[in-house]
């Protein structure tokens, strides 16, 4: 699988749609000029195509496994991940003092994307340790901070996240892993976490878990959690792993794809653990980490819909078929509207994730609370569009090989097998959209409506110069916001009833105003030509999801489970 | 895995939705009578849920696999083919004079999609067999019909069918397969076709391909194909299968899902073959067999739509979560949108197939011309729609399981895996629209007009009782109508352009269709809900695709093959 990083597109959108000059120009982020965003991309871009993209495979069909306890992972990830290192790229953004570099997460995003094409299994890896690391960063002590944060940036160390239990998985709060006092300012952590994405490898010198647990006084619900940090190997105070923790890897999953990566049922037996945050504000804490994931995981939709159009491209390209010999499938009418497609809404979820990041960015700089109130808007819209892109660009790439999309060796059911899970992991697409009704609109909509009236004065402006696009674009930001309207006035359940749909049909519309940006800013070149496409032939799809999501509880809850048993 | 044969549900949808009256009123099915249908249907049902379902999961972990060139089926398919044999399962629509029931299609297509709930992998090869007895008892000679039809109808045999080869895929006029006059009535055939479907096996004592190949004296092009015959062993006049014929399973592929069926590259080295129909007219004896092909890969999604279903449902009833302790997951309003989506999408799929295989029964029964136009303009419809709801639903199924979807051992996976190939075997969907639009349409759309007027006409006798179901049938009858009027004024190029989201809209409002049938006769019942829920929130979409379906083909071929790869 060959993979070419999109670096010029990047650039595109850093300049024309998403507003990064905004970021460059704060203090906080200075150092982020045009030439130092040109050198990173194209750094990491290079890695990602002569280094990671090669491992893809490998992983598939030599999956991470549990040998004596011990985990062994794929082929050449070692040297991947050391590659991933030593180029800096485990956390660009972190804090100088400990190592990293303090760029934004525009950056990172964009960084994060491009590995997720070349290779998902071990980009996951550094993106499990860049949560840990905000974590730390944002909840730790000094002391912890100066002793693990150098070793995760450096990569020497790898983080994870253990919050999942067999019976409270999107119910957080029905988890039962204790943290008994020792006596000595850390605590013994006992319970059995299931999912542990990288829960163990054997190229790092240790292994540091985040982990939720409870109290012995804690009440019930999410309220009664803390989070602690388990390392695999305790270390000393130079930062010298030393004993064994008692902590272990029971088993490992078998699943429809990413492979590469070791996803962990982990055993804790009275583990030594120390407190991350205050006690019973573990939630507040792990959400610093669930965020920046949530983030990362729709970028991981993005960056696979990216490596899965360009493979089915590189197929259509060069396969002959038809009547006129030397034309590809490319100039079937079908074909074309796929990939067209595929590019169209690859687009509009990388720049909703960017602008997210954005988002983050301005918050991070200014403090103002209007950037944190866009960010806590779009990040459960970039997850779950994002990894949703995904999963659709990935089926319709194995729908463009045809017969070959079905055998394995051609690789396109490994982008569709590998994705899949971005939908579920870091909490459902269905948990994202509840966030997005419920959390993100106690607002009463302020920050949904000041997107629309940015998104509804930029159509106006350009009226007069491109009807074509800025009519639909504006009658569906209408649409949306009667939608948005319906939904603040509403309960509940009856939000609830139509969260999904919702949240899809806000991801349409958003695009939209993304692709008429780009289309402005390209006038007669490619990303008009998209936008026209993505604007006459996609956004459409808005009124059917945004009528499902004002249709409210009672049609739905109507179709008692006797009637779904019938 | 476990399956329940919805027998029920079959019964409600001859009796209220699909019109089988008509077919069991005609004198040709006279014999279907609903006690007939029941105890066929139950029977065949009772036989998927013992046998055939525990079968699907060794399938998977145990690969037919190719050893010193003899193919090694899955553990317990063997005994699994022999039982629908035993049974008289393989084609019970076959002629009686050589051991079929001559049952009708529509209860044929039942017992398919109970076969393919229960074990896709497995009933792929009755539904191979079903095609190639169809293309014999129409195009053969009733010396070949008398050889090869009672043991290809007991199970003894499998049919196959060979027409790709890698050159030459949904361009099958491509095809460079020789066929050579040997002076004695037969033909040596040479050349190599690959993704046969049960290319071989070692349970049944024969196995007879039909072969698309050239004459030496063939004009280029589908005008120069024929239809051979080319069984493995070479039968004597008993029917013996003795002497090896020239051909051989080069290798089997590694595939996405449907690891129990042997995918085969199969190699004809002068293989002794027997014209079937005349010289050149290949395409036409090919077509009877692919359109009975189309109808079962059609039924195949909705197959692993109800299992899968039927998969998600049980583990969603089970899985407690969330405060109220008693309550299971189907009480979270997103997992009631899935289960509910997935059940009304299942039963739109279905009604649309049986109607289509009804409308086959008509045309055998009747003759008339009406049914058979009918017939020809739903094949690409439950073809594409129905491949595409087995991918849905199987894919949401994975959703409503969680973290566990992505599990192997609990099974959501592998229906998704599996179905994955429907929307591309047997002509890909984008092939099965370019068929409604282009040939299907070619009447003027009488046919589609027909139809459409049926609709219009119930859903008007209708509105004074429902109008809260009238109304959103009847508008989205007409925007379809406006779509077709569109599609029949313009050229191949702009018909093309919007040819999926044409078939996909046509298939929604059809199924709205059959949902406002089934909630008139089941009043206040599950099947009203379940209608009212697809009505006011599914059927939406048809807005969105039908508005796409009218864009024409200057925007989309606007996005350049260089835009695409900027």
């Amino acid at each position: 699988m060959t993979y070419r990083a999109p670096i010029s597109e990047f650039r595109f959108l850093f300049d024309h749609v998403v507003g990064f000059s905004q970021v460059s120009e704060t203090d906080r982020f200075a150092e982020a000029t045009p030439e130092t965003v040109e050198a990173v991309l194209s750094e990491a871009g290079k890695l990602c195509e002569d280094m990671l993209a090669p491992l893809q495979r490998a992983g598939d069909l030599h999956p991470a496994r549990l040998e004596n306890g011990v985990v062994r992972t794929s082929p050449g990830y070692d040297e991947g991940y050391r590659a991933i290192a030593e180029g800096g790229w485990i956390a660009i953004a972190a804090d100088p003092e400990y190592g990293g570099m303090g760029l934004p997460m525009t950056m990172t995003s964009a960084v994060n994307e491009m590995m997720s094409s070349a290779c998902l299994s071990l980009q996951l890896a550094p993106l499990m340790t860049q949560g840990q690391i905000e974590a730390l960063e944002h909840h730790a002590t000094d002391e912890i901070k100066a002793l693990y944060l150098p070793k995760l940036i450096a990569g020497e160390w790898m983080g994870t996240m253990n919050l999942t239990e067999p019976q409270a998985g999107s119910d957080v709060g029905a988890l039962t892993t204790k943290a008994t006092p020792n006596g000595d300012g850390t605590y013994a952590i006992t319970g059995q976490k299931i999912y542990i994405s990288w829960g163990d490898n054997d190229f790092t010198e240790n292994v540091c878990h985040l982990v939720l647990a409870r109290l012995p006084d804690a009440v019930p619900g999410t309220k009664g959690i803390s989070l602690f940090l388990v390392p695999k190997r305790i270390p000393d105070a130079n930062g010298i792993p030393g004993v064994a923790n008692s902590l272990k890897v029971v088993s490992l999953e078998h699943k429809m794809g990413l492979h590469g990566s070791p996803t962990a049922v982990m055993q804790y037996d009275g583990a030594t653990g120390w407190l991350i945050g205050k006690e019973n504000d573990g939630m507040r804490a792990m959400f610093t980490m669930m965020n920046n994931a949530r983030l990362g995981v729709g970028i991981q939709g993005i960056g696979v819909a990216e490596g899965a159009y360009q493979h089915a491209l590189a197929y259509a390209e060069g396969r002959k078929q038809g009547r006129t010999e030397n034309n590809s499938i490319t100039d079937h009418a079908d074909v074309r509207r796929m990939l067209a497609t595929m590019k169209a809404d690859t687009f509009a979820a990388r720049a909703i994730a960017l602008a997210n990041a954005v988002a983050i960015d301005m918050e991070t700089a200014t403090g103002h609370a209007d950037w944190s109130a866009r960010a806590a808007l779009l990040t459960p819209i970039t997850k779950a569009f994002g990894s949703d892109t995904g999963i659709d660009v990935a089926s319709t790439g194995v729908q463009v090989h045809g017969g070959m999309g079905f055998i394995e060796e051609t690789g396109a059911a490994q982008y569709s097998r590998d994705v899949r899970v971005a939908a579920i992991y870091e909490g459902t697409n269905g948990i994202q959209s509840m966030d997005l009704v419920g959390r993100k609109l106690m607002d009463g909509g302020e920050a949904a409506y000041r997107l629309l009236d940015e998104m509804e004065a930029e159509a106006e402006a350009a009226r007069a110069k491109r009807p074509d696009l800025v009519d639909p674009v504006w009658q569906a930001c209408e649409t949306l916001r009667e939608t948005t309207e319906w939904m603040v006035a509403h309960g509940a359940q009856d939000r609830f009833a139509g969260s999904v749909p919702y949240l899809r049909g806000f991801a349409r519309v958003l695009g939209a105003h993304f692709h008429l940006r780009a289309a402005l800013a390209d006038p007669d070149g490619p990303h008009d030509r998209l936008a026209a496409f993505y604007i006459h032939r996609i956004l459409p799809e808005h009124v059917g999801l945004l009528a499902h999501a004002r249709q409210g509880a009672e049609d739905l809850f109507a179709v008692s489970v006797d009637d779904l048993a019938a």
